[in-house]
């Protein structure tokens, strides 16, 4: 059975030397407290959880998945308890305002607990990272008494959070959704409609549950600009103020899923149900995107998360199975650790330089994501954001896909034995085949890149991104001349292809969606780029009091990102150029 | 529920137009019989068997799994039904040898039965198709007697075969393997040791099943060359001619696994057992081999048949499933089907590009073994037996990696409703999983192909082979110059690839091992175009009284082919060229 070990070393590693956390996070108002000692601290805490009490019910928690009996829903053996503990412990609460409740730390240090729980158990990170994107949207959106109603104990954690968007009909394109809304009179609503897909929509871990759902008010415009966003929570207060009345929402069942089996994925059914509206009127959607892009990031730590799981578990198993001999002078009579051949190596650095690069990339959209809240000057919150919302749709489809393809290589290395599910590395395939697919699928992701994203700003957010590549490139053209060459040319491939699109949309309406895909991974492996640029040049200025191992460990995978990952960019650039023509030259039924 | 129809007008098509089936098999001594007439009313029957008998089974078997209990296996729910019709249908015998019950067609046959038979239910097929190894084996290298007692009850169906390779503590390094056989003096041998991973090994479908066990003899030479292959059924003949006395073999337990639940893969323990040698002593490899390289070809086959199975469910959801609306001039009020969306045709493509190619490729590859067995002509019939040898490799690495990207943009497709097992698309994913792994992980492929297939006959074979794509290439070059240019393209790096690597691999004897996974999927990728040049060419020549709506789909297929994913050869060549280097540096702690 796989064990997982908090990879605190790294996040030292990135926080002190390639990102300067104290600089660009803990000088900011607000977080001074959050200095680098009290972050250290916290995360050993954090990794404790993580390995000892949550990575023990990842095994079990697949095998037995969640129940659902008349309405009601079991969790599997053990997350009661370990959801209590996560509650007492305080966890809920970590980044939530001091206002209603919360330790009110950075985001970024919120960001890296989720990686480990999600690492250590992927399922039980649902329960907690839902929560999480309902004290967001409240606390952005909500009005002051809806936030002294629903947040104090949604950040103590006695109550979860859901996300309810999806109905039988209409996923990727919520313009279609039917639930509707109706006001009571007493500034309350009613809410009757179906929803699916529901992440934790019923469980047995929380006193109560506060359903965030998208419906229509009666007189709203059709389409996406008609759809209000409501709070609906699973029990109601009562005369005696505890929340014990049965609200009209029920869950008429769960599904039965590929992975993440012991995360509850519920339809529920409102039936008049009570609720308030969060924010104004029609403007759901916009509400509804806070909280999504915080759970986009989310999704992306959490991809990030599953590949550093399944890569413990392929290093470990490397080290030990024995096959074969040594190659060349190094032939040997007895067999060797298949951690020497070196295929069996490839199937690792695959794993390894997109854990150790892409971890560096989002915590660096974390700090955006921290800055973009507490920076004093406007004009810095304002790019932060910008550069926030440029790169999630980057971040969670590059990230799942590639994320796939590293725990599938931890499932390459086991042989046969990785499709035993004993042995456990299969489950990270399968759990994270999810993250591709849900906040919006890669595809809508590819879309939102290349129709809304790389326009923001009349094109200026990009183009500042590109600049940071750019400073990147120089400042490792000379200890590195060889990688910054290469990011240079794929940097140079990018732009031209983001010029290609934006020149191409218009006489092309179908140009988008056609290389929306391949522009994507062509961003993303340039992004990549980006952050193996500051991890070089952190490791080589490291010094002699420095951890020479570490750094002698980054550069080796850096060699493997430069040499074997990035050049990939070349072929996106290419094929973002075939245009739309041998997509939509098909009519329907000749596929 | 996924529904499964059987591609017999692809079938069809490659046959006669693509692959010149009445000219390359029908025309073959022994063959004569086996006309395009006959062949399309077998197909049209196992079609009929895949599609109303098999494809039901298909999930339930994946929910109900097999079952041990006590040493004995229960196959899921209407298995033990469908292999009584698939047996009395004749199924089994339909490419063995006619001297003992078989009905002699051709292999190509045989493997078109395959693919529909995998697609409709891949579990159902590897017990189907680990008996055809047996058979194959026998028939190649048993004594007179052997073949006499065993060949007839296997070929008719009544008995089942299987291939124990994998100890606890060997699987790709099989010079390490422990079972030893003891010559009981009548000839026999007793057979001690544990096998791991046998597929069927244990199952309620035949009344016997022959185990084809590899072993050491006590004055074995160490490793490889000293082992033996023998035949081991499950139950010997007592007194009474009957085979009703249980051997010393015994299951003691099945795997639980990611996918192919409905298939048994057993651990099995020897314990004295009798068997019989099988070929020369010391020899168990070479027989083994003969086995493994139709297994190899099988499952690449098996890679194809999924590919096709979630294509057919993404396309059917394609057209029903209503989001979005259309994009510029074709924008209207209501939802469309999503197939008009772009970025879905392209996950349709990924998976069409390959199956159509892969399928004429694998279909040349079947014509070249029945060839290699019939061709009056010696040296034809060598050259067929090379050309199979240098592919087999390739089919089954490239395929298994391919149809797995299939099955996952057939997932895709789908949303979040791809995720759920009841969708069924899914299990494609999970069951093709294993295609990868299993029959020699693809890392041994890779390095089967480099260091022993491109050097065959002093490299005289892959110039041959590149001398056919080469022919395909000018064949082209008028009717569609620019496919033929990305060909000839891709046909040169492979070229200076292959010379990089075989100039190389002395210098640096971790190089194959280093390279092979790039240089294969190159490699495959050239194959595929020579697959794609011949489609197009009998496309474009099917003439005004042909079929033109298909000639018009293969050629808007054929487009997407050379833009879009051929020139994915470009990058392979590149990393390639990197060299071990950037693999061997780490030393063992720093993954």
């Amino acid at each position: 059975m796989p064990t997982y070990t908090a990879p605190l070393r790294e996040y030292a590693f990135l926080l002190e030397h390639v990102l300067d956390y104290s600089g660009a996070v803990a000088s900011l108002p607000g977080y001074e407290d959050a200095t680098p000692v009290l972050v250290d601290a916290v995360l050993n805490e954090g990794a404790r959880l993580a390995e000892k009490e949550l990575a023990p019910l990842n095994r079990s928690g697949d095998e037995e998945a969640c129940v659902w009996e008349n309405g009601q829903v079991r969790t599997p053996k053990g997350f009661k308890g370990a959801y209590a503990l996560y509650r007492d412990s305080g966890w809920p609460a970590l980044t939530a305002s001091q206002k209603y409740g919360g330790q009110g730390l950075p985001h970024v240090v919120g960001l890296i607990l989720r990686e480990m729980v999600c690492a250590a158990n992927m399922a039980f990170g649902t329960y907690a990272g839902l929560s999480q994107g309902a004290i967001n949207a409240i606390t952005a959106h909500g009005s002051e008494d809806l936030k002294q109603r629903f947040l104090p104990p949604l950040i103590d954690g006695r109550w979860t959070g859901t996300m309810c968007l999806t109905e039988p009909h209409c996923g990727s394109d919520l313009g279609l959704l039917k639930t509707r809304a109706e006001p009571a009179g007493d500034g309350s609503y009613r809410v009757t409609g179906t929803k699916i897909f529901v992440t934790g929509g019923e469980h047995d871990l929380s006193e109560n549950i506060v359903h965030l759902v998208l419906a229509r008010l009666p007189d709203a415009p059709a389409g996406i600009k008609g759809i209000s966003l409501f709070a609906v929570p699973k029990s109601l207060q009562a005369q005696d103020k505890t929340w014990s009345v049965r609200n009209l929402v029920e869950c008429s069942g769960i599904e039965h899923k590929m992975g993440i089996r012991a995360s509850a994925t519920a339809s529920l059914v409102f039936d008049g149900a009570t609720g308030w509206l969060i924010g104004e009127p029609n403007r759901g959607m916009k509400a509804m995107f806070t909280m999504m892009n915080t759970a986009r990031l989310g999704v992306s730590v959490q991809a990030v998360a599953l590949a550093e799981a399944a890569l413990q578990c392929a290093r470990t198993y490397a080290l030990e199975r024995r096959q074969g001999r040594g190659m060349g002078a190094a032939a040997v009579a007895s067999p060797v650790p298949i951690i020497s051949h070196a295929d069996v190596r490839r199937n690792l650095l695959v794993g390894k330089s997109f854990v150790d690069g892409a971890r560096a990339l989002w915590l660096w959209a974390g700090i955006q994501l921290d800055r973009q809240h507490k920076h004093p000057d406007l004009a810095v919150r304002s790019e932060c954001e910008d550069f926030l919302a440029l790169l999630t749709p980057v971040l969670k489809a590059f990230f799942s896909d590639r994320s796939f393809q590293a725990t599938n290589a931890a499932v390459q290395v086991f042989g046969g034995h990785g499709y035993i599910r004993e042995t456990g590395v299969e489950q990270f395939v399968r759990d994270g085949r999810i993250i591709p697919l849900y906040e919006g699928t890669n595809g809508i992701q590819a879309l939102d890149l290349v129709s809304r994203k790389i326009t923001l700003n009349e094109g200026r957010t990009v183009a500042s991104f590109f600049a940071l590549v750019k400073e990147e490139i120089s400042g490792m053209s000379e200890l590195r001349p060889e990688f910054a060459r290469e990011l240079q040319t794929s940097l140079e491939n990018l732009r031209s292809a983001t010029d290609f699109i934006r020149a191409g949309a218009e006489a092309d309406p179908h140009l988008n969606g056609a290389a929306g895909h391949d522009y994507l991974q062509l961003f993303g492996l340039v992004a990549m780029g980006f952050a193996w640029a500051k991890i070089v040049r952190a490791a080589l200025s490291l010094g002699e009091g420095g951890d020479q191992k570490l750094a002698s460990e980054k550069l080796k995978v850096a060699n493997f990102f430069f040499t074997r990952v990035l050049p990939e960019a070349e072929h996106f650039s290419r094929t973002v150029k075939t245009g739309s023509g041998p997509l939509m030259a098909f009519v329907e039924d000749e596929f």
